[in-house]
């Protein structure tokens, strides 16, 4: 069993306002978290990479074909691999919440 | 994408007091909530699925090969698939949290 202790690592912001802290990674799935300021975005992308996870305070617009999302605080999600998708925190708080990735996605590309 | 709403979903009782909040099964991995009272046991068991998670509220001591892991708020944990893991609730206060299985888990044996 691998533990990652909140208070040992440090967060990237990996777009402005958007900061992503690296848990665990296995060998079928990997875990982050992430804290999204008022009015910041995560632009457009895509992965082969299937994307589950949960918002655990605040609430997180995804747009997936053009279309706006809303995953709220308790809320869990599932993104197919390779389905474009953005995010926004339209909100007056910070959102936070758990992304998963399976399979593992060790060397995301905003740490290159 | 698929959401599911914390809102429109009933938990089960998989074992005393604890419960289990089933979120979206994708290809590679599934999720769920976990909501656990104090004193309350998960027994030691195993499952082939990795296990990939985090803990939002309370500290969950996970039992692996006869030793305590204390997982707090914040922090995130993988468990190897095959290896045998209990958890128990030592606090005061509801252990809550999100567990991600890959492959998906959409039958697991307390629906059964």
């Amino acid at each position: 069993m691998d533990i990652v202790s909140d208070e040992s690592t440090e967060s990237t912001e990996a777009v402005p306002g958007v900061y992503l802290t690296r848990g665990p990674t296995g060998e079928k799935a990997s875990i982050q978290r992430f804290y999204i300021e008022p009015g910041a975005e995560v632009p457009e992308h895509d992965h082969p990479h299937e994307q589950v996870g949960t918002v655990t305070s605040g609430t997180l617009t995804f747009v997936v074909d053009g279309e706006e999302r809303a995953v709220h605080a308790g809320d869990t999600f599932a993104i197919p691999g390779g389905e474009p998708h953005a995010a926004v925190n339209e909100g007056d708080v910070p959102v936070e919440g758990f992304d998963v990735f399976a399979p593992p996605r060790p060397n995301p590309d905003w740490e290159e």
